[in-house]
């Protein structure tokens, strides 16, 4: 059990077609009225609650209270799929298959900013890490405004072996680092294709980057030398994308 | 007088010449330790402290307590600078200038990580509105990495104005939005170029929009239809260096 709050988020949650137990809605609140509508159409339960309730609802002890917008939903907790599934889905809409694959990315910011990406990008689906690694909570489905509803995400014990089986399965797999060997431009990326990011910290840890069968890196020219995780996700999204639809 | 804090962003802070204070390490702590070397090298005072008073140190009131990494650098607040010095320091490095112009961010990851990508990919600075939008804070610090240290960023009243001004100045401005009627990528972006970011919720307000000399979008396929904003600041960046390392 978990709760989405926040007009688009839960906006997104309805119009998914996401199994919502029951919307907590702020009397007077115009636009989270107007959610609640959309809501009753879809035979949704929902009810009125005081702001502060639902403020209080959203927030762990000993945090600073959070701004629920007038609109929370307890929802079931976040679906994961299997790897096969994110596989099955780019199958099913005739294309090859394209995923992200999340080295222990530790910063809910970062892995909502990455599943918002992947999602408003036509990516097939993200594969994390079950252990040291940011799992899908509720402040990464708030920053990922809504996207949760329809990414797909895998959890796997070990992510080596993950690749190794992608490998087997056609995919070619790319990883990004400063110190890669290309410039990501310089790449003609097409095909089924992996994209490995690293930690915030450590990046790609070594084992992974040894099963990688390609290193890229994007080109910088500042006094620092290295992205935030979220950014060199959506920079190689961007890329692969664009030459798809452009060329190299 | 602000904070800054952990191993990385006090490093950046030593390294860059930035007016520090006094640091505060925590005794044993073995990457710290390293940064007060270098920083006693640079004759910069430093002195011990225990990990907890340095975590409360940093925390607000109110607030989950933060880690600090063992170490904390007192500096003096975030230096602006005028428009003007960032046009200047374009042509000091003979390069058409390049500003992103942010229109009421809100959040501090966003304002963060937007100014680590412009630190890291050569953007010559920064404009951001001194009023209903996010100003250069600690947390902004935090997550920009260490790119403060270095990159430029000035506060204006007005941002319809100033864009009147940089065009004057000759700079291109465009706007990224979800209706642009071109993809980026489809748009020759050379010469001086500026690059309006709306706000998270709202996007760029109508007069600034009607200002813009173009309005760019990036191409989505998913079910959700607006990136993230440092994500959108990031991948109009990444597209325009691309163009100049490898053309259209």
């Amino acid at each position: 059990m978990g709760y989405i709050y926040g007009v688009n988020p839960v906006l997104e949650a309805v119009n998914s077609g996401k199994t919502i137990n029951k919307i907590y809605v702020q009397k007077g609140n115009k636009e989270a009225c107007e959610v609640m509508k959309k809501a009753n159409e879809k035979k949704i339960v929902t009810v009125f609650a005081e702001k502060n309730k639902l403020d209080r609802m959203i927030t762990m002890e000993g945090e600073k209270i959070k701004n629920s917008q007038g609109i929370v939903a307890s929802v079931t907790d976040f679906e994961y799929v299997e790897v096969e599934d994110i596989l099955d889905y780019a199958k099913s809409k005739n294309e090859p298959p394209f995923v992200i694959i999340l080295d222990k990315i530790e910063d809910p910011h970062n892995l909502g900013a990455i599943l918002r990406t992947v999602e408003c990008m036509g990516v097939h689906g993200c594969i994390i890490q079950k252990r040291n690694a940011c799992q899908v909570t509720d402040t990464v489905e708030k920053v990922a405004a809504g996207a949760c509803s329809y990414v797909k995400v895998a959890r796997v014990t070990n992510i080596t072996e993950t690749i190794k089986y992608l490998k087997k399965e056609g995919l070619w797999i790319y990883g990004l680092d400063m110190e890669g060997a290309k410039d990501i431009f310089d790449v003609k990326l097409d095909g089924a294709i992996g994209i490995v990011i690293g930690n915030e910290g450590e990046g790609i840890t070594r084992l992974v980057k040894e099963n990688c069968d390609e290193m890229l890196k994007i080109p910088m020219s500042g006094n620092i030398n290295s992205l935030n995780a979220s950014v060199s996700a959506a920079i190689s999204i961007y890329e692969i994308v664009r030459q798809k639809l452009k060329g190299v």
